[in-house]
């Protein structure tokens, strides 16, 4: 059980997600993604560089105040339950290494910080889902590639390594170089036309290697459009669904009130339900029957 | 509100929309569109090349005189209200900037007219409108595909751009080579093997690259697919609702007639509804029961 | 009104259609496809070369032979209504074409008989067929794209032609390096970087060529999916149809037998339909109901 | 008839099939596959190299028996039944052949091995038997590309032959060369703008190639998806029939028992079915009204 948070964290908790609160963090975002693209262009020592340093640095502070303030606030377990919360630690976190020597070039993650705007924004938000909700669907098609890929890499290396030592001298050149055929990139003028040159026969290898892994993606991307349109399908559904149970409790009050009054002039006093369609129709009457049918037996004592 | 034409200019307007008047400037255009095309291959001071040129000057005039027509009859803000009318307006107008030194590259936009030909011709029209209308619903994944385009722009001007300033000099360099890459254009080859050279580590941000940006390629590809079969779906559903209203309207105009006459013979003369499925078929059979049910209580009385 | 065939020209017709005559055809037509791909293996005076020559020479008296038994005996009207007869006619007239000289080519054309055997076999035929089909579907987007490729090609030609003479020179070759430029080969490494040299505002003319000519084939391949889909659809209604319309008469035969005889135990004596669906449980509910209903009433009297 | 395995075999059969046995050569399978790896990157005389040699040997022993023991087991044929214990016998065969000399690429085939672990992992195997599956259903398309390959290179052959031999030397240089021309690989400026220096009429050959092999591609393509969806159509269909089947039976139950037991108050004693969709609770409000009506019948006696 997580125990209840303070009065002053909450209120800390409630502040830090108000709507201005973000809107500031979502602009200073905004502002910061210009600057650092800005940075591209700008001498190092210039008196523009340096005010978009300054301002890199306000809005570094803004983001680490914000964080800090929503750990304090929610907690680190509640803080951590939220993916996005983790990204904006680790991209936040990445400009706080010191980007001297050899991880200069981590700086240049900072930009990655411009992703946390897809957060505010809906429409981006539920792309993003969504794009991330489809991986599971194609782990298996994708774990058969690696194992493709694996296979077809230890047999390039030890056939053409020797020979091409550039593209195919160990198992980490013959992943890349094979990725490369797939995608089609020169894959024969560039490689296998060389290669055929010393190795008459390898088409044999490579021609194989690109139609199963052209049909493999094929049903990959078969797989990601039947999957689509099957959660649409099933999302329809639940919509049909809503909406029948909506109608069965509006019924069942129908039910409930009829059995509840007299029924006095049975066919006019029935609710004029909107026939949503013949089914809705068959019912009515049925229910129009059922009463003529009572007042008889009624009638009859 | 918008005042009421007067008479003359809602002649005008019937006269320029006429089919006659239409199939003129229609006919033009082509005329028009191939005299354009011939230019390319006539040299500029021969005799067809002049022939070539009364014809532009020609359709020109008709084309502005077209449009002055419809401005004034229409009224600007009637004839803004269609995009093809703007359209009409901008690809007219361009050819009437003058030519000359710098700007010369604008009247090669003169061929554009012969895209208001489309609206002319229905099916074309519906896929250029089908086209247009497919563009919201990829509008957030474009939104997405910007953002990760901007970002590996920024990160690869900083990180490859001292050493290769042709391809990562600056944001628009890079832009157009990333662009280039996501294309699979010589990806490999032409670009990321030259800058392993210097970079040995560049495949662990080109190739991500082009997984992202292939996987979200093939969503927005998804999205477009499923988008059209859902529209298609509700058209479809929207003609079997019509078919219902109709279906229903009908069997209302029964239920007027049956409670207005007076059940004689119940089951004979009940409508011989074509039993659309199995539902119109219960219903049919229910009334009869009501009539039946009805008919006995008034035996009773 | 075609006039009544003669009958020996009615047997010819049979004779000629017949399974064996065929058979004959057919596999002469896959024996002479290996000799002309042998031919090009083997030197011209050689002793194979004119077995494989007089193999080729008895197969083409044949197909002629065929031919002109089928254009006797059905008379060129119905012979032409089948459009498989004109393709036969077309591929083996191309071999009676003196191939001599400039003509020379023309003999290669020879190889297109083995597409005649398409014709017997129906699953080939069926795909044959389902794309000549779908060609309609997409002949608006085609037409659309043919509008597209000749503005772009104008204007290329205008605007590159005279520095590029080689890529640009005319809009015959313009429309073909834009056709290699949509296909992505070499677009940017072969093409467009060149041309950047020399107008850097290249890029503007040829991203947005590119993205709109990918988005036009996105909506063409879309177009044919959704297409063949809703084909399907078409067809499985038509099968749900025919199973109504069956189970509807099959109804209507009971009802036909229920007005016929006398209803004496009515729940039991009712024709065990297996409830196809819910709705025929229904159905048969209500018509047990009806008589017991029409019991009570004839209780009554 | 099979005949009766012995009782011996019949426990052979059982352990070589237990989870234990088949968990350790899964284990191994997957240990094996990853010192073959290693193998390429390690000397072959080193120190490291010899273990990795005793543990490929351990392993194909293993192997071997385990195939032995099936073998014995099951008896040849119910062995030769299942497809994946074939690829076991072929995989596991082929590094017993002795790889020397000219062979010694065979050794490479032993990384193949990786693939038998598909057999243990559900989702792999499922993968792997829906790519299977969809093979026949895309057969008639890959023999019409089969043709079309045929012919083009007949062609091709017959008329670049003799300028390029390199490409269009003999039947498989022109098969290869029209392979890479339509995966698009350089085909422009790697292989028909050469060939049009020579014969400047090649486009006409080789752009209808390209549209026609892509159009028939695009309708594998399409032929894929379809085939699948209305797969998981007939699928869902199946379920529903099930869930109907099961409804039916549960109804029938029903009727038995209202058949069966006294109507003494309709309304209530009705059993509380979950009303699924409209078509349910109409068959619950006929049911009520029948037996109202039965009461009715009962009461006038």
């Amino acid at each position: 059980m997580t125990p209840q948070p303070t009065p002053w964290r909450r209120r800390l908790d409630e502040w830090v997600h108000s709507t201005r609160v973000q809107n500031v963090v979502m602009a200073l975002i905004l502002i910061n993604s210009v600057t650092i693209g800005l940075e591209t262009a700008v001498a190092h020592g210039s008196a523009l560089g340096r005010i978009l340093t300054v301002i890199d640095h306000t809005a570094l502070t803004v983001f680490v105040a914000e964080i800090v303030i929503k750990l304090v606030a929610m907690g680190p377990r509640r803080f951590a339950r939220d993916g996005w919360n983790i990204f904006d630690f680790l991209v936040v976190a990445v400009a706080l290494v010191p980007g001297a020597g050899p991880l200069s070039v981590l700086r240049t993650l900072r930009i990655l910080r411009l992703l946390r705007v897809i957060k505010f924004m809906p429409s981006l938000r539920r792309v993003v889902e969504a794009l991330l909700l489809s991986l599971p669907g194609i782990s298996a098609i994708a774990l058969l590639m690696v194992m493709i890929f694996y296979v077809a890499a230890v047999m390039s290396t030890a056939m053409f390594g020797p020979a091409f030592p550039d593209w195919f001298g160990n198992l980490g050149r013959s992943l890349y170089t094979l990725f490369q055929v797939m995608t089609l990139e020169s894959w024969s003028m560039g490689i296998v036309r060389p290669v055929m040159e010393h190795s008459p026969w390898a088409w044999a290898f490579f021609v194989p290697f690109i139609l199963i892994s052209a049909f493999t993606m094929l049903n990959l991307f078969v797989a990601v459009i039947v999957d689509t349109m099957s959660q649409m399908d099933a999302r329809h559904q639940g919509d049909d669904d809503a909406a029948d149970a909506a109608e069965a409790s509006g019924t069942a009050a129908d039910d409930a009130a009829a059995s509840g009054a007299e029924p006095a002039d049975p066919p006019a006093d029935l609710p004029a339900d909107p026939p949503a369609d013949l089914s809705g129709e068959i019912l009515a009457e049925l229910r129009a029957l059922r009463e003529e049918v009572a007042a008889l037996r009624a009638e009859r004592v």
